[in-house]
Order: structure tokens, then sequence, then C-alpha cells
């Protein structure tokens, strides 16, 4: 970290300053310039609070030379993470292809589409059983018969399942669950995502709708701080002024990521466009940008969805998503 | 709700369509003209769920006519609601001086900056005991003991309490705070909405860095459809492409806030700037613009805070603020 | 279009509305419902200010049926657009790979990089003469000695040339340029718009930092209007709150643009990320989602260049870049 | 500017970065660390690339310590700047009240507007002759006449008048204009801005929907540069998520431009929101900002105004605001 002091600081401030970050276990480098004084900050600056050294008065502005995050960081895990769910692993080259619909409803329709997806390919089924709503009186989910769905769902497909949990208080209802999905709404709920952190099991960590990178991989460092490893990263479109589609989807997240960042990273397309016929372009492009997979909202009979219909796709035009997206995984290699 | 259909629809189709939403007890107005059909929905369409109907393929598209929340809206409820704490009012004409350490740090802190704040007309005190931190490696408040000292705090000068709940499970820690805050970064946090719905508390509720008006409305719906009728709205800067500033105060939110709800509204000018220096125009802005109160960051010793101090006043700054404020209070009535 | 008028509005009021719109040309059908009045528009609603009638005191809201763009309309103009620049076509199904400096510095530098650009697979060469630059103190371009140089190099290689024009009076100078570019901080200086209109040139029009797709439509209306139908649409990225990346590319815009509009879509990964590494992966998604061509700054010597190198490929980089979006375009298929 | 070295730069190459920038007659100073050097540049870095030297492999990051312009900045000039309009002046505690229809529509219109206007305290009179409009197919102002006829209404009133340019072909039609209006839309339309350097009117220049304050004062400096220093900072609403409000008005633009720059800072609430309610607090809100100016659509017919009558307020409306304001300036001073 480098702290860059205001001309006219004197002597004295200066060693008053730099006594205090010695305080914080620091080793300070201090280098006198014709206009300005620079203070190099060494050791676990981690701890540091920017905003506070910025505000000093004798201090003209901070700068970070390492990344706030650790055990997210590729610096120190040069390897890609492989998360291991069931018979099924993600990331270092592995794929995941995960699919089904956008709120479990019956057991008939998840093993249908549950049976449809794995038949075209997917390797993971998606579905939400406690769902977020902007609206009090939307419908929320089936909450823990949409568990209990799921569960037989994975029974009669052998798919490994991810669903979204909103409050730890629900977490003994996820034993089986495989993978626990963290929505962006509660990207930064620190409580839940330090609680995430005591299980081991893989958390799939939604980036926040106006969330930057490096906040999403902070994010991850509250789950990995407290001994679980398993954070699978995913990018699930931004907002911003574009109405067109529900979110922007930014698909640079996903080598940002790869490159600042050891996990792997998935790509939504149906909640960050919103839209049924623009999840085969983005998905595509998702494969194309080096995701290491894509969750895509299929259903059996989109014009009856409960909810987010808009989104899903049909089980054929799953099936030829999935063809597409492999050929073109293979392009890249 | 007015649905549009598109050029082309059959008449088996739309009847189709009519049938359904007939079922959702709405009552359906079909208006065909030659260049499209148009269905108006009359009923509570406040459980219609717009996006699935957009996304039907006989549907070009769907507007609501009718904000799509009640109990926060102004239209059920004229007058401007006043929320009571403790000895003070706020909304309709009562003004919160709201002022206090970001974090609390020790007794001796809490209970000077209470007393000094008090002194220069704040009404409520405010403080963190426990610190949503976008790093785990950062200060993450006092927690308990922090709600303690506020107590202690209260007990001292008599000031009314506001301080942040981050976890359903504390609730019991803040029975003795007078407000409860909830953050931005909770503002969809919705289990936590609706425990707080069940409490008879007055909520803090601020707005989420990316969240539109409708939407922190809509999350005042959570809280008050559980019975709590008690939410403040607090407007505490969005998050643009801006970066001189942490984020960009939207001041126009208290107008339009003020005419779609009842609700009071607050401004939070210090966490919006995140410098010290640009809160007393911006906390007079909102005066001017007919805020309900403010809330600033008041510390006895800005270049020593343990988080934040960026964004705090002095006691004496304070001090000459609230003078300015009072005699814009004066002047826009 | 769709006008809403409140609840209350009168008979009288009505009838006024009515006639005030009949002198616009329009057909209006009234349909009147339990709570609310709908009037349709039928005609040239192309003209019709929605803000205005919006403001009406009568009208709740207003909302277009149509999109106000014609000619750009893929409704009115069902065929993909194939823009013909020399011997190279543009879209329906034919790719642009459009590669060079960012800016032209040198006889000898220009032809080296097109040379090289060309035999690596590029069919296109670009190449920055008049160059807007957020300071006036930084490098502006050669202006017209770089149009000459450009000509040069399109002589030695048989390339067409495409470069960015700042201000109308400058047209004569390209004369001799094959596309002429309107860059993203000129998409709505329309009065440039209007006069590119007026030639029979290929416009590359890019897409403003925080302009929507509709306006980017709209801006390609304003040359089209005037005569020029050539007109060749670029996603170079918007601005967000992340800072990671220069900009947000926004590749969804590639299905919408297409979905909206029989105009060619092309791509520039290189100035929305800003960085070089993230270059080949947004190029390859952006080919995936099914981008009629994609932009890239090449140079032969990215350490030393004049502004932008940053951005920049190198000629190897650059030829393997172009192998893998030839595999990506067999694959999509 | 500090540059910051990667770990692992070896000497050699230190050494030929150092001489690279020497060339650019820059003094360097070099600080060896143990985990970084730092070198800082000492000089005239306002034309160093930025851009082009983070992107060299050796170069972790670079960071501006001084501002990159120099003659809007208050450093250099630390009083305020005062312009002279006529009799009028702007900045340094002289407000300006600026009045007047979105669009000039005929002679008894804009001169009943300005003798109203002026009646209750504006002292500048505005109006659109030439108008942006995002479709070629709405009405796009009556150009020279309407300046013809704004300068019937100065002289009928005594009002000095500012109008807005969008080609600088039309200068010559601004003669006798008092204040020349650069749109938000070619706030980066540099060519336009070093003619418009070369005049010596004022010029009231708009921020860009998304441009930050920095790009606003680099487009004042472009003006500046050329020798014409009368520039007027005009705030008027970024473009964000928000859809209620046109614009979100950034209020602490207003403190943040005053602290880095000597130009006085003028407000317009009309087209940031939008909506005329919204106008009268935005105003107040501003002038308790303290900005040195508002400007505001007046019409003396909103529900029939050919444009953007959505936001403009009744001359009585105007009254009631201009006493407002008043009444806000003295209580802040």
């Amino acid at each position: 970290m480098i702290a860059i002091l205001k001309n006219g600081t004197t002597e004295e401030q200066t060693a008053h300053l730099v006594s205090w970050l010695k305080h914080m276990n620091l080793d300070v480098h201090v280098s006198k310039g014709a206009e300005m004084t620079v203070l190099g900050l060494i050791g676990d600056t981690s701890r540091v609070d920017m905003e506070l050294l910025s505000s000093l008065e004798i201090v003209s502005s901070v700068k970070r030379v390492s990344e706030p995050f650790k055990q997210a960081n590729r610096k120190f895990h040069p390897n890609d993470s492989i998360i291991q769910v069931g018979n099924v692993k993600i990331g270092g080259g592995y794929f995941a292809m995960i699919a089904g619909p956008c709120s479990v409803e019956s057991e008939e329709q998840i093993i249908e589409v549950a049976q449809a997806v794995k038949e075209s390919g997917a390797n993971i089924l998606r579905g939400g059983a406690f769902k977020p709503r902007t609206s009090p009186y939307a419908f929320q989910g089936m909450k823990e018969a949409g568990i209990q769905l799921l569960l037989k769902a994975k029974e009669a497909t052998g798919l490994p399942i991810v669903t979204e949990i909103m409050n730890i208080s629900a977490l003994d209802l996820f034993a089986d669950v495989d993978i626990i999905q963290v929505g962006a709404r509660n990207m930064q709920n620190f409580d839940l995502l330090k609680e995430l952190g005591k299980t081991n099991k893989p958390i799939l960590l939604k980036r926040g709708l106006a969330n930057t990178l490096q906040e999403l991989l902070m994010s991850a460092e509250y789950i990995m701080s407290e001994g679980n490893e398993n954070v699978i990263l995913c990018e699930r479109g931004i907002r911003t002024f574009e109405t067109y589609t529900r979110n922007t989807l930014d698909l640079s997240a996903v080598s940002v990521l790869h490159e600042l960042s050891h996990l792997p990273v998935v790509v939504d397309p149906s909640h960050a466009t919103g839209k049924s016929r623009l999840v085969p372009p983005m998905a595509m492009a998702a494969a194309a940008a080096g995701a290491d997979g894509i969750m895509v909202e299929v259903h059996n009979n989109p014009s009856c969805a409960l909810c987010d219909g808009a989104q899903s796709l049909t089980p054929a035009q799953f099936d030829e998503l999935n063809h597409r997206v492999q050929k073109i995984r293979e392009a890249i290699v």
C-alpha cells in the first residue's frame, strides 16, 4: 500500500503517522521527493482502513498495490480450483451445465424437467424453493416442500442439485442439497456468508446487482476465511440504464475473475437478460469467453410457469443450446 | 394493469388468456382496436406477475396503472405518518437530527459524542455496533458490547438511539434500542424485513446501492405487511460511475418518496459523499429539499476513528451545521 | 401508442385531448373502462412527443406500442442488410475483421501493421487520424497527414480503411476513406449525423457511453432518414460502476440489435475493456453471440505506442485470435 | 504522478523507463523499496498518457497526484471567477436566476414569458432555438428564426439571453447572444469546444449524461486552453438505473466543482427531473448546496408546449420559487 502525503507536511507530522502505522505491525518505507513524500506500507495491509487513512489531513491519496483478498487470490493459489459436486467437477477444464426451472412447482414438473435436461446433457439440476421477490405479495416459493421435491428429482435422475438459501435459520433444510446458492441480493449479507463458511458445502455465489468484481471476491473471501474453500462465482448481470434487457450481462467478468482468482466462474444468462430468446446467444458467448459453466432456466411449459417464465427455455431449446455450447467449447481449446 | 396483445392474436387465444386472468380474481375489460387489443385488468393486481404475463407469446407489453405497494402508498393514507421515538417525533413537520459516531469504540467516546451532539441540537443518537464491512478482515464493530455502550449513552443523555441490525438472530440484543436500522446491503434481505415487521420497533430502512425508489417502497411494504407501520425511509446515495464521491446522493428521492408515500424520509449525507467537507452542503440541501431528518456522523477525534473517519464531522462542525439547517427549515416553511 | 387517462377525467377534457390528437393526423380509439380510459393512437406516432403527452394533467401514462425508428427497423426490412465496402461485405453472414493501430503514427508503422493484419486475415484496416481525447493537452492525432498515410497503407495492401470523423468541416478529407466512423462521444451529435446521411459512404456508428440501444438506433435513423442506408452499428462498452475494465462490454446488444434492426453489428473489445489480455476472450464471445464483425487494435510495438497501447494486441496475438474467431464462427453455424 | 513498478523489474528495465520519461521533460525520482519501486514524476505531467504508461509490462499502476486540468483549477486561481454577462454577474456571490421556455415558439410566447420571469426576479432569459432531439422526426426547434425572437425578447426586457449551439457552422447566428450553451450531448464534442474557446463569449457548459466531474472540467479546459476563460459549469443530472426521474440530479457536484475549480456552477433541475413538481424542491436544494445559479424552464401555457412541457413551471410557480430561493440564499450566508 502506498500513501502519498501532501506538500507541506512537516517532519513531525510524518513521524507521527509512521509511528501510528508501525503500531499496526506494518513496515513503513519513507521516500521524500521534491514535491511529495511517499510512504510504502509493507506487511498485512488487508486490515488497513484505506478510507480512514485517506481522510487524514496530511494524506493526499492512498493506493493499494496488492489485492485485499487472499484465499480467493490466484497469486497465492496459481492452479484453478476444481469443485467436486457428487460425480461432477467444476473448474480447471470441467464444465457445469446447470439447468432447471426457476421455481419448483410440483413433483411432476420438477422430475419431468430434470429428466429432460439430463437427457440433453445437463449435469446439475437447479430449481428455486425459497424465492426472493421484490413484492411481499408475489409467490415466495414452495420453501421446505420445494426442497423435498428437488431431492426426489435428484433421486430420480442422479443429478446433483443447487438451490438458493435466503436465511441461515433454514440451513438444516439444505443438508442433502449439493450446492447452496447465495443470490445477488444477499451477496453482501455478511452474516449469512460467514455461517456458510462454517459448512463444507459448495457455495454458488452470485454477483450483486451493483457490485464490483473485487467486492464479489471479498464476499467469497468471507466464506473462505471461515474455512470453506468450495466457492463457485456466478456472473448474472449488473444493473445499468439499459431497459431492453433486465440487466446487463458483464462477460468480461469471466476473464477478469479468472485472472484474479482460482475459483470457477459460471454464467447465468437467464436472469441477466430476462428474455428466453437472448439466452442461447449469451450462453454461447459465455462459453466462448471461457466460463466454467452455464446456468439456465428450463421449463416444460413456459407459458404457464408461476414465475419468470419469460426467461425460461423449453427442453427442446435447451437441447439445441447444449449442442452448440459443446461445439464452442471444442473450438476454443 | 393494462395488457396489450399483439396484432394477429386470435379470438380463441384472447378468450384463453382472459379466462386465465379471471381465475386470479381479476375483472378483465377487453377493448379491441384496429391495430391492437387492450385488456384492462381490474382488482388486486399486486399479485399478478408482470414478467410472466409479458412473456406470453400473444402479449406485446404490460403496464401497471397503480403502484404495487399499498400500505406504504400515500393514495391510501394521504396524511404524513409521524413516527414516535421516545419523546421525539419524525415526519409531518417534525425533524430528526440524528448524529453520532460511525462505530461505537469506548464508553468515554460514545458518551462524550452523545453529550456534544445533544448540546448542539441532535435529538437522536446514532452509533454502529454491528458493522457491515466489505472485507472479512476489517473491524466488524463491538457488537453486543457496542449496544451496551449505546444504552449507557442513552441513559446519560436521554437521547433515543438508532443502530444497525445485520442478522435476525441478534434481535434480542435490540430490546432497548429505539430505532433499528436496516443497512443498504440488507434492503432486500426479505427474511430480515419480514421478521422486523413482526416487531413494533421503528425501522430506519436505507435504500440499497442500486435500488429504485419503487423497490425501496416495496421493501418498506415487506415490513408493513407484517404489521409494523413504523418505517422511516433513508436516502444514502446510489452507485454511479462518478468516483470523486463515494456514492451519488439522490436528493430528488426526498420529493419522490413524499409524493408516493406517507412515510418520513431522512437523508444520510455522510455515507453518500464519504467526505466530511461535503456533508454540510448536502445536509443543508436535504433540508431545503424537504427531508424529515438528517443523519450525520460526528466524532470527537476524526483523525483517530477506527473506521470511516473520513466522513465524520467534529462536534464544532456539527454545531454550526445544525444552526444552518434550522435556518433553512425556517426559510422553506 | 397508448395513453391512459387518469380517473376523474371529464368527458369534455377527453374530447379536447382527442381533438388535439386528431389534429396531428392520428386516429384515436377511445376505450372507457371502470377504472380508467385508454386512448389508442393509430397512425404516424413517431412524431408524437411522448413527454409532452405524459405531462398533461389528465394523462396518467403513455406507452409506445411500436418503435420510434423506421428505416433501421427490421419490421419494415426483414432481411439482414449487407454493406458493401470495396470487395468486402458486412452483415447477412459476411464477417468483418477490422484491425489496425489506435493512432496512425508514421508511414512505416501503418504499412507494417496493415500488412501484418492482412496476412492474419483482417479484411479492413482501422487507424485513428483525428483522435478525441479527454484532455486538450493529449496527442490529438496526425489529422490530415494521418489520413494520407492510411490511404498509402490501403494502396499497399488493398485493404479498405475505416477512420473517425470528429467534425463535418473535415468531410472533404474523407473522400477516399471507405468507412467513416462516428465515435461514442459523437453518437448524439445530430448535426454531424445528418450531414453524413447526405453522403453515400458506409458509416460505422459507435454506441455512446451511456446510451440505450434504442437511442443508438435513433441515431442510425438520423443518418438513414437523410438517405444513407449504409450504417454499421458498433457496440464498444458502456459506462458502469465497475472500474477493473475501462467500460462494460454489453454483448447482449448484438442479439437485441439484430432483433430490432436489419443493420450489421460489429463489436470493439479493445476500447470496451482497455486491456489487451481481455481482448481475445471478448472477441471470441462476440463472435459466439453472432456479431457481424470485430474491430480490434493491433500494434507492431505495443510498449511504445503514442496512445492506448494498453489495449492493443501484437500481430502474433491477432493472428491467433483470428484463427479462434473463425473456429467459433464455424461452430455456431 | 506516481508510477509503481512490479516486483522483479530489473535495474536495466527501470533505467530504460526512466530515460524514456526524461525525454518527455520530466524529472524522475526513483524510490526503491523492499517490495516495489516507486517512480515520482515531476514536471508537466498533464501530457503524460496514463493509460500508455499503465500498459507497460513492468508497471503495476500509475496514479496522478495533481489534477490534469490547469486553467480551470482552483489551485492556480484561488478566487472565484465572476462571469460578467451584460449587467449581470455570475459567481463569487452573484447568483444567476435563468428562466424561460424550453423552446422558442413565437414572438408572443417568448416576450410574454420573458416579461413574466423578469418581473419574478429572473436576471437571464433562456430559450431553445436549436433543439437536440433523440428522434430525427421530432421538432428540432425554430433555429435561426428562434434566435431572432430571443433577441426581440432581450430588446423588450433587457434580459441577457442564453441559448444552445449544436454546430460550429452556426456560430455567426450567435453574434448577439450573451451566453452560448453547450448541451450535455456535446460536452465532449471537442472540436466545438475548441472553436468556442476562440471566442470571448461566456459559455454555459452542461455536464454529459455519463460524465465524471473531472471530465466536465477537462471539457472546460478545452475552451479555456484556447483563450476563453468565461466558462460557467452546469449540473443537469446524470443517467442511472432510476426511472422515476428522467435523470438523477447530482447536487454534490456543486461542492465538488467549487472545491476543484474557480468557475461558477449553475444547476438545471428542469432537465434533471423532467417533472415540473420536482423542480422547486430541487432548485431550493441547489441553492442550499451553494450553487451560483439556477436554470429553470418556465412556460406561459405548459399544457400546450411543443416540447418538454412536462418539466416547465408556470410563471406563478416560478415567482413563488424565486422567493423561496432568495430566502434560502439569505439563510446560508
